[in-house]
């Protein structure tokens, strides 16, 4: 992540002025921003617009900021339905505030992200607005595949291949945004079609890696370096890649025993995590998972190989890509 | 609204598919169309258009259903924050599925409103967006100046116009959508900038003349024709347009009696209807509103005139602005 990206980034942000009225719009919209995060998906454009020889103009600026801002929304809507209290350290929007301003602020924020696509140059916004509605549904479609399986019992999971379908619902819930902003960044410096869909690859690949060592953190994380409490995602019973790959390789006690675990109300968080993270050990989940995280980034750089453009301006993205799939935090 | 372009809606309504995966998703959309509606605002877009000698197209097919489409948005998502159990004598979304279906199938709608403006052509893109953004901020900011006034005693709206600030309100929540659907349908035509803000005003003033005939439809409506239960809105102790002029006109008396009888919460339903409407009648507030809504209705056919087009073209316009200030449903 090349300094003058964050530098980018950071101005464009300080530049938006969220005290408009009315307030109560306004405030929680820049109150999640201010927050902060890793500006991963407006970064990823930006380094995808270079590689191709683009500039940062106008159009580039309104597509990365129109990125940040719709992830953004997207999580304070899934704040709400997830019920999930806090974010970044800080309470989230619908407990800061409540429940109808977290709805219509972010509706308002979605807007804003839209609104951004407004500076894209008129030949560019055809293309633009057709990839980003495209991204903006997948998001959408992923949410509710996520909602749809932390509704079913684990035991439901059985009667189909249920990590095809966690890893179709982590495509669209987070590696789309991902792959879709270095897309954009693609299709603003005026790539061919082959390198715009080969850095889409590599952030599919880039983002399912993600969202896998995510999953294996929670469980196998150091504590020291998370930042997040370990085992949450066991004690909220979370169906995650770990969850599914232990059940689909477990005997019938073994499967009896995960399901009687993660759904006993009664444990303590610790034990609870003992005796899942037991479980997981005995069934060889951490090496299963990390191997398909190798197996996602190795995509990723394949498809990053096939970008024509001078492998020097690839060491960005291809560093980026080898910190994101051994970060410990 | 001509029979032609009730046909052109419905046609391109029936040609959507909400039968998509995932269900839970979309399923709510189909269900909040095939409820109907009047479909006034693509119909407001195809009647400008066409005054202003535009073509049946895609760009005109794509806004149209955008506005539609945007237009049910808003209501899925009111009704949560409303908690509003039945719309068009049916279960809202929420109720008949749940909070975080209807905040989730909201988004995707709104992302759906979107996706139609794809189908503009590149010539109109970039202002249709630039105008679809302001209308979808001005209808957000709308109904955060809504709940912002609920959430006030009807004593704290004494220190300032809340007249004046109501009419902002129902201005950017209803007229807006009305007054952007013309702007639109102009826009698409390739009329000169003149007409299309002319076709604007027309919209707001017709949307603030719609908003205050609903507003008093609630009270002096006859139960026959209304298809709402008549008197709602004092039932709820919502701020409307009369409730705001009574206030406004009292005296001290009146005053503490208007309050004290809408934050009564142990009279009937009844009781607080007779009371209120006493005091109305006393107030002469009936006829203090309809010389608002005539005030409106005037300034939007002014307005018409002002557009530069056979007169004989904007009877239809000028039809539909008279039924809706002369509307008993």
């Amino acid at each position: 992540m090349s300094d003058s990206n964050s530098e980018y980034i950071r101005s464009w942000l300080d530049a938006e002025n969220w005290q408009r009225f009315p307030e109560n719009l306004y405030a929680p919209i820049g109150y999640t921003l201010e927050a902060g995060g890793k500006h991963l998906r407006p970064t990823l454009l930006l380094m995808s617009n270079a590689l191709l020889g683009g500039n940062v103009n106008a159009s580039v600026r309104g597509a990365a900021m129109a990125v940040e801002l719709f992830h953004n929304f997207t999580l304070l809507h899934d704040d709400v339905m997830d019920r999930a209290p806090m974010r970044r350290g800080r309470p989230t929007v619908y407990k800061r505030w409540n429940d109808n301003t977290a709805i219509l602020s972010g509706d308002q924020m979605m807007i804003e992200a839209y609104r951004r696509l407004e500076q894209v140059e008129p030949q560019y916004l055809p293309e633009v607005l057709r990839l980003f509605g495209q991204m903006a549904t997948g998001v959408c479609e992923g949410q509710q595949l996520d909602m749809d399986m932390e509704t079913m019992r684990l035991t439901e999971l059985n009667r189909r291949n249920a990590i095809d379908d966690y890893i179709t619902m982590i495509e669209r819930k987070t590696a789309y945004l991902i792959a879709y902003s270095l897309r954009l960044g693609a299709v603003l410096a005026g790539a061919e079609e082959s390198d715009s869909q080969a850095l889409y690859d590599f952030g599919i690949a880039l983002g399912l890696a993600f969202q896998l060592q995510d999953d294996m953190l929670d469980v196998y994380g150091d504590p020291k370096t998370f930042g997040k409490q370990i085992g949450g995602d066991i004690a909220e019973g979370k169906k995650t890649f770990l969850t599914l790959c232990a059940y689909q390789n477990a005997n019938p006690e073994q499967k009896a025993l995960l399901v009687s675990t993660l759904e006993d109300s009664t444990l303590s968080r610790q034990d609870k995590y003992d005796r899942v993270r037991q479980l997981y050990d005995s069934l060889h989940v951490r090496q299963m998972t990390e191997e398909k995280i190798q197996y996602y980034t190795d995509s990723a750089l394949k498809a990053l190989d096939s970008v024509n453009a001078d492998a020097e301006l690839k060491q960005p993205l291809r560093q980026l890509a080898a910190r994101m799939s051994e970060r410990q935090y």
